[in-house]
């Protein structure tokens, strides 16, 4: 096991629920200096788990163990901190409840300030869903969070990222072995059609006119989608999935107390300095959508990621994209606040 | 009934099989003059029939049954030609034969000449598939065509286009239901879960941020995703869908005997006049790729329908984007060739 775990008790959710004996998974890299002012988080993404994020990491780039403490909080629902597939009866598999934004967030800065004592925190960095808790970080913790940097995500889920959704979980449900959830053996059927639905959302149509999977290593538009995209969704338990999914199409960093519903005003909340990089030809999260958060936050600037990546520009599997971003984030870390 | 059925007999097909006693569906409009100089050929789309096309005819409108004789050929598959749902065994269901582009304009090119002794056409003009259909009439019968205006289409499906299509495909085959197409009843899981999925892709993001779908008579985006997409394919027949599938997966105007797969032979073989209409948004029918087929064709135009509709600029669903057309069909129809 690379990771540890916190156990945070029994923890109140914002839908009702309380998820009892809640772990949340994490790992670190680096050591917090005594000043505890050397540190970073980096949330995970739909289905990601914390070494997914370890290609931002390395000796030399922005995220560089030797300066910085590092800590990359697993999802609720990722199969590593309490998910569907994890949890004891009675809230296990399809009873796993709802989680949002702001209780992955509100976690992840118990375990911050309970395990660590941290008080500041130099940096929030995330792509797609984890760029989303990396935005709801700057509005539910403005005064402990310095920067941010949310790349290929948005601070609301936008309703066509929303139907982009019910198309990945209408493909999972439509597999009679899904069983409302209540499966035994995986829905191999259902995990196979989410990947074959989601690799046309994924990457950009240039991507494939270009047919640039080859520089990720397939041999064929085939083997790509099934080496790639089939064997990534299939070892995926389907109600974790379905949990993150939810947690995704509920996205709303103002859909807490503090904000009630006005996006305006979370978003006005964010005093970290910002730089928020979606990818050029994204098409979930499209680069105007950004732009006018962006507007709404103080102290922010939205720079695209250009190329033909699409979403995966945030993916860490196309080296030009990664320097682009790393470049960003040296240059945020620079900066003043 | 409110259409002919032209019985072409036994029919070769480009990909070896036989379809005997093979039927072409068709609708007309207005009288086809003395001289037969008043053609219009106006093919149909993926799933769609004849008279989901007719929001384009009218008086007064570019396609004028009163000047004009408008000629609707259904596609093959498309449950009206013969299809996998009205073929009799041995052809039948599962087993109807993979049906190309070339198949289905021959067809209808023998409907022309062999029904009605056409010679010349004086437009060609379809949406989608219909477009697709409208190219290849412009290089399998370059002498025969005098304009096309194929819009929100393409000459040859481009790869990120063949992946959306694969997610719908395993949408809907991930249903048990569906039984490898011998399914006695509809797969009703498997074609609702093809709506949720072709939802994303047929309007584009600022059209459901803008909620746009309220003009269309929708009360919510549930309702329009329950009442127009899973309402518009649950009465289709899925093995007829996955025929159709094929054909556009598969779609290559360049792929016969004529041009052995050299496209830009092929695009530089049509002489027709022709307006190339591509969707400013649309997600699987990029403007770029329209672009440059019409670089390679000699006497085109490309000449994109601006707004947010995506592809569904050419459904007739939009009063602005139909409007766009029939201006476009009009100025066509009055340029000398």
């Amino acid at each position: 096991m690379d990771y540890e775990v916190f156990s945070a008790g029994d923890v109140k959710l914002q839908r009702g629920a309380t998820l009892r004996d809640c772990k949340l998974a994490y790992k670190t890299f680096g050591k917090l200096n005594a000043a505890k002012d050397n540190v970073i988080v980096y949330p995970t993404w739909y289905s990601g788990q914390h070494y997914d994020n370890e290609w931002l990491i390395g000796k030399g780039m922005a995220l560089d163990p030797d300066k910085y403490f590092i800590i990359i909080p697993n999802m609720l629902g990722n199969g590593l901190s309490s998910s569907p597939s994890n949890t004891p009866a009675p809230y296990d598999r399809a009873r796993f409840p709802n989680i949002t934004l702001c209780d992955n967030v509100r976690l992840q800065q118990r375990l911050i300030t309970e395990v660590f004592g941290i008080e500041r925190i130099k940096l929030v960095v995330g792509w797609s869903m984890g760029a989303q808790q990396t935005y709801q970080w700057g509005c539910l913790f403005p005064d402990m969070v310095e920067r941010i940097a949310p790349f290929c995500g948005s601070a609301r889920t936008a309703p066509h990222n929303f139907v982009f959704l019910e198309g990945v979980k209408a493909a999972l449900t439509a597999d009679d072995a899904w069983a409302n959830g209540w499966y035994e053996k995986p829905p191999t059927k259902g995990l196979r059609a989410v990947g074959r639905v989601y690799a046309g959302w994924g990457l950009s149509q240039p991507f494939y006119m270009q047919e640039l999977w080859r520089q990720m290593g397939y041999s064929s538009l085939e083997d790509f989608l099934v080496a790639f995209w089939e064997g990534f969704f299939l070892p995926k338990d389907a109600n974790n999935l379905l949990a993150m999914l939810w947690t995704w199409q509920n996205g709303d960093i103002s859909d807490n107390e503090l904000y009630g519903g006005d996006f305006a005003k979370a978003l006005g909340a964010i005093k970290a300095r910002a730089v928020v990089m979606p990818g050029e030809m994204d098409l979930y999260f499209p680069v105007v959508d950004n732009m006018r958060e962006v507007e709404k936050m103080p102290n922010a600037r939205c720079v695209p990621i250009p190329g033909v990546w699409g979403h995966f520009a945030g993916g860490g599997a196309n080296p030009v994209d990664t320097r682009f971003i790393d470049e960003q984030l040296k240059q945020l870390l620079a900066s003043p606040v």
